[in-house]
């Protein structure tokens, strides 16, 4: 079991998931150590720096990777512990950008109407206070909203010899923009190529769900993985486990597919974890179920159905017990 | 300012918000105890009774109502503060039904598959234990979850002279079906016609976000509300207060445009309340903003834009305080 | 046999399918001549007449009616033919409305950004040369379009005690706003209530497949129909039928809800007419249909399945040939 | 000027646009006749040859090419005119296939119903009499359908390093599976890569507007082109030319953001060939345009937007006239 670190130079960042080399390789068990940019790689530091001017199509959404992963397969599952993430400075940045987010018409849902302005917010972080500072930039507001670090873009690549922008979150993972991607949540993720292929990026200080302009809190960071390889079972749509959930992501448009991809995952999740009929499942998790919300402005939407350990009569431990592995492997709960 | 007590006769159910003679005049301060069936009517009650078989085509969700709020009239707005949603019997009921709910084809999103199997399910309600038990079907797996009454359909009649079924929701509220709407939530409803004609009914004991199968776990219910009117204060959306947070309602399809309409509303109505300017405004919602999803079954989606009242900078109190002069009206805060 | 004329007083005209008492009685085999006002009740003549100035909510898109149809009841169909569709004047009008068509934002598919320009366009009709003559505003560009009358808004009362805007079109017809609506065309519409209670307005001289500004070009009209009660037979979703064609109709967001609504319904039909087994329907379906588009700007946008009747295996007549026997009665094929 | 043949050998068939090297180089004003093969790779042949048993994922449409084009760089636009497009063999097949296609539930329209069976389809051509024969598999009907030839893939390399499925159109093309594909047209890419790598495959001897049930009538072919570079002029969307008209794509779900993208590109374009303004282009296109529906099944829907080139006031000749000299090139007009 080793601490891989793995710090990208400007020019090894990448832009899509799939159809790049591995950038270092790493085996089950493994601790990654990765520093990742944030979506502008960087470049977006003050009011002025507007991003469709500081930044060119398409090096957006830089991730750190890929790594590959000694002994997996297609059709394995990947399992990825997040054991923590670390803003690298004391700011973040948020922008509007133009025809881009979800309360504007953008390049998909076309209108003839001017975008609207493009703007930039500068954060404050205080990792000691947990707090991430608004600044109103038309008056003098400010507030103090928690701090709640996630990882916006993970994943691996994809299959069918595809390779996919990493804006697009789809069933390769990708850019899920959901916070629930936050530290102590492990992510699995079906294999699809030899080495599988991980890498991420796009870390926001926090977001709220839907990240409605578009953009988080952007931050670069420092994120600590535990990676496993779960040999032999796959998963064709990311999952995520807490210590006290399991949930499904499905990544579409319109959002309702999100939805009905996202529960018809967990339907059979919870069949599988408890021995429930489909129906009875179903039942269940319509009445037991939350279904929050990732990106209303990606390519593809997120949303997952999320579900209380608490609330599955008689329960087997998802994916043979492995989060609960890796979250002692990571220093346990907090 | 007076209690008043409706329970209707069967032959008194309503099935359209609009249309209809009021069955009791309100005041602004009065209370009013209402009697609401369950969405079937009361007819389903066991395995046997499938409601496609039981209940008759449109007497379907029936609302208890409406009732005239005397001096309410358009433009105005109609503060409704539930001060307790007591479930009126130890049992509740859900089922699938055929063609209807979020994980099947259904009469708009059609396909040419034959439906689920239909079933009924009964859950055991103990408000001293605050549970409901749900009990498979196909197995013999039980599980207890949280009692949460809520209830599912309330609001007032459309404008544009207009009779719309209780199974949708809109901007005149109607099936909202958000569990948001429980005990200690005051909801704004824009007054539309001369009385504004308030109704409600289809309480839940729960429902998960989404309300998947398409029905929650059905109840009648005994439902205290506090009504007031707000005069000359045009409200275009429902919108929800509780003690901590602020909630605009969007209902439409695709899934994103609720999500459009509530955010545009919410960013709004942080505006108002903050003196934020309007992209400062859409930057703090995205990044502070929760998204709750009501349901993704009904012939309208539901989906919420909340933000707590403690991440909003310098906020006046909406609606001029209503919310907390209604909550301590119906005993203050629990 | 009769001919009934209707020519409906400024406050005669209704605003909503349902909800109104009859203006006149009808019978099965009766010719109904009726003027019809355009959407905007003839209130805009000129590029300083804007609608959203001119016109006020709710009256908007008028029709004239409701018509009671002797011996109709739920369940049978009632069958309208378009005898012949006359612009009432020389002049049409066309227009953008603030936050309304399919290129902006509006008020369901809502964003921050502000509306369009309000402009008016007025076109002139030459019915002796069958053109509209297209006028820009900005530039002295005219181009004459083929003179294409139809009628925009269609339909009977909506089932379930509703009452529905006249903006809107769903199962009950209302608002199609699809050129298909033309001269030569049959009509199927289900009945709902005891005497149908039809009623039509919004005549167009043309609009392009998708009605994309949200207007088409805006005519009253006297329109002539036959008018026959098929008893026994229901009709679910409103259909058409050509001398060479039938076609279904879907009302429903999103497009591709309508697209399914309209393509099951086709299947079901065309396997009626034929014998076809269903997946045999839906394969003739597939490769021999159109989809015309209808509006994709009203409340529900609509969509068309369309088969030729000389692609169809040995087809019975549809609905026992009403349709040639009242296009014998209108006069036969022109 | 050459003519380039070229026939794949079975390895040599792509899966997707980008990530490949080429296959032979072209250079402006070269006629390539290509071979491609059916979407099931020729493997389904009769009704025992179920596609989902004999086909194996991702070795599903396959595509011929790329093809490096001399001289095509990132900015410029690719004219692909179609000279003919030639059924390989006198028999075409179509099928059901598990969870796809309109009418049925899909892995991202995910519901908890089982997939429609699976059944195959195959038609008789008859190039001499222009004729597809439909054999009911059920029943004995059979019926003449018009043969109608079309290409239903095709495509260039995606920019920002992405590889796609040969399954999903886009804007650099792709499985469009639109009829409008058809001899006689020029169609418009916007180059992304260096050599442009353009691929093609997926005839269909047939297929009906949305291809309900997601397989047209599959054929291999021989498909002439004439390619031409034109240099600096971008173009976002594809476009198509014929005759007698212009039309825009747009590829997205929801199917009205597909309508969005397709007629706001229009508006443009038709405001850049006559000098409209660019709301005068709206209304114009608003009652002018048509359109036509490609495919409701694809993971992007395909809707484009036509006008008449007769119902343009005074315009240029796009693209500087490119259709009619590639028109001329192949013979002209027929």
């Amino acid at each position: 079991m080793d601490t891989i670190t793995y710090r990208p130079a400007r020019d090894e960042l990448a832009y899509t998931f799939g159809g790049r080399m591995p950038v270092a390789h790493v085996r089950s068990g493994d601790v990654l150590r990765v520093h990742t940019e944030d979506c502008f790689g960087g470049l977006v530091r003050g009011p002025a720096d507007l991003p469709s001017q500081v930044c060119r199509m398409p090096y957006l959404n830089p991730v750190s990777g890929p790594f590959f992963v000694e002994d997996a397969e297609p059709g394995d599952t990947l399992a990825v512990h997040l054991a923590s993430i670390v803003p690298a400075r004391d700011w973040g940045v948020s922008s509007t950008f133009p025809h881009f987010g979800a309360l504007t018409s953008t390049s998909h849902t076309a209108t003839l109407q001017p975008p609207l302005e493009e703007r930039v917010w500068v954060y404050d972080i205080d990792q000691r206070a947990g707090t991430v500072r608004f600044h109103a930039t038309e008056t003098d507001h400010t507030v103090d909203l928690p701090l709640a670090p996630m990882i916006g873009t993970i994943g691996v690549a994809p299959g069918g010899f595809e390779a996919r922008s990493t804006i697009v979150p789809d069933s390769h993972g990708g850019n899920l923009d959901t916070p629930e991607l936050r530290a102590g949540t492990t992510l699995y993720l079906g294999v699809n190529v030899h080495g599988a292929m991980l890498a991420l990026g796009d870390g926001h200080a926090r977001q709220g769900e839907g990240e409605a302009c578009g953009v988080g809190v952007e931050i670069a960071t420092t994120t600590t993985l535990i990676i496993e390889v779960i040999k032999g079972v796959p998963t064709v749509w990311p999952r995520l486990e807490t210590d006290t959930s399991i949930m499904s992501v499905g990544c579409a448009r319109p959002l309702e597919d999100a939805y009905r991809i996202a529960h018809c995952d967990m339907v059979g999740w919870v069949g599988d974890l408890t021995g429930l009929e489909q129906l009875d499942a179903y039942q269940l998790v319509s009445q037991a179920g939350r279904a929050p919300i990732g990106n209303v402005c990606d390519p593809n939407y997120t949303l997952l159905a999320a579900v209380d350990k608490l609330l599955l009569p008689q329960p087997q431990a998802a994916y043979g017990g492995m989060h609960a592995r890796l979250r002692q492997h990571a220093g346990g709960p907090r």
